[in-house]
């Protein structure tokens, strides 16, 4: 069992490299820390590498359906305590949490900021975290949230928002799970398909770029609207545009797919008029984080039948037409048997950004204001680096006449 | 578990097309078939086609390894006739191709001939087989050898040479299916990956499409050789060339390559001077028919230490480097636990050809001599001119003026 | 002759459009402005559209090369004041920079800030200039510097940095028009070919994206060094990697290149330990805005040789081996006598925002600050939308419902 | 003006390669060797290499207005005769064809075999020529239907169904310098245009390739009918259904395309119904070696008015749609004044191909039957093996246990 971890592990060399360099500096060091991730073998090496640099993990899941027994096992044969299991309850789910943040932890490392909103209630209050590391979009806006309001209780690090994270998990890394995934669940090829993308943002541009790799034929549909990162609808249309995708409507695009994925981070962006335009046969699939961007309770309630063809694969009779939702519309890429999420480099990256943020905020909670912050531009620009010197790649330094032109 | 056959039914539209017509024309009533194939999902497809369009069906699997049984329990529910189980002995494989060569068999359809071999040994020499279709180089080659010494009993029809098969299965269905496997079996990313294909034939040519299709960069081994179907390896790697691929020699590829897939048809094409030149880590996978392309028994002897990593990762320890073997050298598309083979619509075609050629083969027994010959013109346009109809892709006819210039 | 200019205009929709909406506010009508662009073919339609708008418009080049004298004619025909012809020397350039200057002029569209920085001099200090509307990164920079020290007398817009301009003129344009560039000189093919880019900014990335698309192996060259835009080489680099290019210091580049392109913005990026480092063959040529980014000073003073083989490709031989230097190390999109620049409909985007920059900087005149300001958001927004639409392509409004989800 | 030249041999390493082994075999010396190709700089190399190993060369062009004057004049400054001018009349055409058919030539090199047919003529029948090498299609069949007469009175060699010709001439060739003429003769982009491919034979391919490369949707039209080499269309059309192109009927493409490219080899492939169906806008060009594709003469007789927008844009106003024809319907990568052919290094591999084929006519014109007969393999795998090894690609031996293993 422990040989698929040794696998990963060696796929990991930054995070094993500042893991090395954390032992000898003793920042973390009898540190409290608690982590809510998806909890399966990339995070089990982030765990690791915690542990191993002196800390006491506390664990727990950011998604009851995302745990992965031999991971919590191993994490805990390491001297986590782990409060998470495979299939929990939404109830077991929050007790988990709540157990987790009684533990006076240091900090915490969250994704969705379940956690960080946890600490920011009444019973919490005593509670005197140094900060907290966010991984996702969803829980960075929850953290502003709380910081427009003046409520924010301790520092947050935008650790999503980091290039090291944002340019290669969200393009590279559901890019390519999120194709295996529909590629593992249905044994159907790409080749030749007709495939609509609802969403041109990172995870978009990732999607559409593998799927014209893979032979598929790409539409791309975006919307008037300016995503959190400042980045216009309209702009990633027209670049999609110059990349040869079609820039179409949502109702063209369902008419001639054979495949729609949402990777939108919105809701319900397939809905009865997008099913009512659907060709028969049509496969439905979602690259983005929640289980809304389909209108699946739509579809519950008017379909004349509905059957489970595999663990991942259903297939809905709506106006005599068949429509199968991959993964019951959750995350295709960890869709089930095969899922695996993102590739162990990709995550490498990652969980690289969260180890070094945590120390950092360790490191500096005398200084640091209770505000969202982002990640300090040295560990975003150091974790990249040291991928590229690790994987043979090599980097120029400028000369002085160079940074003097530069400047002039 | 019926649902998953329902599936892959609804994607093999080809083929229920023509079984529709052979149920009309009862050609196939109470004929005896032996279908000797990789007993699966797409597989029992035809064999249900054969069934309903009125045959008794005999199938064994042509590998002792790839049977599904799901998919032998769904035939034999089918009324089918099955020698075949997941993970059957060398003996029993032998024992069982014998009882279907003792059924009196009306046709077969093979995979690599060995029921065509054994039905002219003889114990069988009394059964007056109407003809076999083979799925295979390999099958077609041993086929050609006993023509050649003028031993064919019956005639062969080279399925696997019909174009609507070999420039699709062998270029998509395995340049996608072996990178999958890959993926699946290592949750490794191909993005930036250098990538060495033994072999630029219709196989390697698909691996190496789609993998700079996934970012990887290829590295093209080709040899001074001639292949079976009259093309040159000069060809193939100047053809590489121009497609953007670096053609070096095998050394060369090894000392850069991260990943190393064979797919040359040949033996030991990854050997002792192979292991030496490569760099600690590196991944070795296979996607030819047999498991000789990399010399397994050398490093089997040869290393300081092995360990399974998983079901289909082993890890050699060489001259202090670390060499991963995928799939222990077998077909990395059907490495286990994930591998589902080839797409379900490429299999739709493959099978249709089987399907059309073997009633050929019964309709017109009486004129057809003792040799290998090839699928017919027609049956080879008509399933592809099918496939594109059912896929709303458009032909178009010549007008007369239009022929007439052709024929000037 | 006015023929090229209609078919120019029929592919220049957008700004067609807007010229119509500006004919019916009049914010142009008699307003004096002048215009130091490459005045050529695209340039003459931004000219028509301003002078068909009510303007009088004084046109000069910015570069004393690149007048297309049909061009100049043209807007000549129409009413424009032209101060520039093909081949003027340096000082007929300052010559009619100070005639332009001269005119009392309400606006300028001004390409590396020459206008501009004369429009500080004494001289012209009575001016009282609206603003100026600058095209690119360098008279950006010049812009910013003049306001730093507390002199730009007047408001500048980064035309540049409007996502309409940056994220097409910069990729797509440069892109593709320095390939052709190439292609057209050599009469060789890109296919097969190594080519080295010498920086993976906007351009860099454009070049590398068409060279793979073309068939070329592409090896990438970065450095260690943020940029003006905030994107760090290092984060470009990995980016590369990820893309599938080869990621390597420059003396390996050189090593392997069949061809070498510079785009860094930067000074001798290719210099003697890179003509040492190249095999006899080799071919160079700069995409970058000036033609300091191969020494060929270096080169002229130390070559045993120098050939012009055409008028866009010189020999040099040094240290025994042959260097070919494409349109004098100058812009390899405008190479003589192929050169015709960006593509007419990415340069109907950038003309686009120049014409709407320059009236919203007379409408806004009072109210705006002696600074760099950005393009406003809803111009830069407005320009892609139309260009989409002109294009049939669709985008999407979000619901009630979705805004709502958004913003929770 | 010689230099250009020097440029041109510069790339051309396999034929010099050739010409000097043919220098001390001798086999040429003396020769009279009659040369009809388009007479330009590539073609100018061909020229000198028969010079240069002793033949005396006659020239003429192969089509009225493909000739180069600076070609002609270089080659005749190297002794050749030369009976060809640019813009030559059809009259002085077939004159010139004539006179070198009068010369007692002793082989010829011919493209579309208008030279073949006139040695057949009553006047030449006294003519004892060793033979022909043809390098088209066209002029193949002509001589087939020669033959097949029993009329042919020498050998002909095939030279364009070499596969280092075909594939690499046809498919790389074609399809890069055609983009290029469109590129050139419209300064628009292809990112993100809907282009039309008729025909998918080996130029469609290569032009669908290197569209989808540069960023354009590509939609491919194909008939039911089996080409010269035996390829079926149904079977290519599926072959671009896989790559990942819309397989459509030619009025679905017309209706959607931006750009539309004949390659078919056929006649009035666009005709009325497809001009009844374009947009407004639309560009056709072709690709194909005659002007016979693009029905012209019905859209000239049919068009409300036509405008000559430049040398190589034609206007039609069709029922008030604006049709842009490239090139006059001529070869579009040949198009005035940017067109340069083929690349060199392309043409380096056909010309090597003509050369060794020339020389192996007049080695074995004793036992060469009066046939079309195909390029000697030797010498079809001798060029491709040159071409990769003075490109530094490396190519291996198999070993004799493969050698054996692959005979079994």
């Amino acid at each position: 069992m422990r040989e698929i971890f040794y696998w990963t592990n060696e796929h990991m060399p930054v995070l094993n490299y500042y893991k090395k360099q954390a032992q000898k500096e003793k920042f973390l060091k009898n540190k409290k820390i608690g982590v809510v991730l998806h909890l399966e073998k990339k995070t089990a090496m982030l765990v690791q590498a915690l542990i191993e640099a002196g800390a006491n993990v506390y664990c727990a899941s950011c998604n009851p359906l995302t745990t992965d027994n031999k991971a919590a096992q191993y994490v805990k044969s390491l001297g986590a305590k782990v409060y998470a299991k495979e299939f929990e309850t939404e109830k077991e789910y929050y007790e988990y949490l709540n157990e987790i943040a009684k533990k006076d932890l240091d900090a915490i490392i969250d994704d969705g900021a379940d956690l960080i909103q946890l600490l920011h209630e009444k019973d919490y209050f005593d509670n005197k975290v140094y900060g907290a590391c966010e991984e996702t979009t969803t829980g960075i806006l929850r953290a502003k949230k709380l910081e427009s309001q003046n409520k924010l209780r301790f520092p947050v690090i935008a650790v999503n928002n980091a290039h090291s994270k944002r340019m290669f998990d969200n393009v590279y890394g559901t890019g390519e799970s999120a194709l295996l995934g529909f590629l593992n669940a249905t044994n159907l090829t790409l080749s030749g398909k007709n495939v609509a993308v609802f969403g041109y943002g990172h995870c978009g541009k990732g999607l559409a770029k593998k799927l014209k790799g893979l032979g598929a034929k790409v539409f791309v549909v975006e919307v008037n609207h300016k995503d959190s990162f400042g980045y216009h609808g309209i702009h990633k249309a027209l670049e999609a545009y110059f990349e040869g995708y079609f820039v179409i409507d949502s109702i063209e695009a369902c008419r001639n797919a054979d495949l729609i994925i949402t990777a939108t981070g919105n809701t319900k962006v397939v809905s009865k008029k997008h099913f009512d335009a659907m060709k028969s046969g049509v496969i439905l699939a979602n690259a983005g984080h929640f289980n809304v961007e389909i209108d699946l309770e739509f579809l519950e309630r008017n379909s004349s039948s509905k059957k489970e063809i595999t663990e991942s694969i259903t297939e809905y009779v709506y106006k005599n037409k068949k429509i199968y939702v991959l993964a019951h519309g959750r995350l295709v890429n960890l869709a089930k048997p095969h899922g695996q999420g993102h590739a162990i480099e990709i995550m490498d990256l990652s969980f690289s950004i969260q180890f070094l943020s945590l120390i950092y905020l360790i490191k500096n909670n005398q200084s640091l204001k209770n505000k969202v912050i982002p990640v300090p531009e040295e560990i975003d620009v150091n974790v990249a680096k040291k991928f590229l010197e690790l994987h043979d790649c090599k980097i120029e330094e400028l000369t002085e006449e160079q940074k003097d032109y530069l400047n002039f």
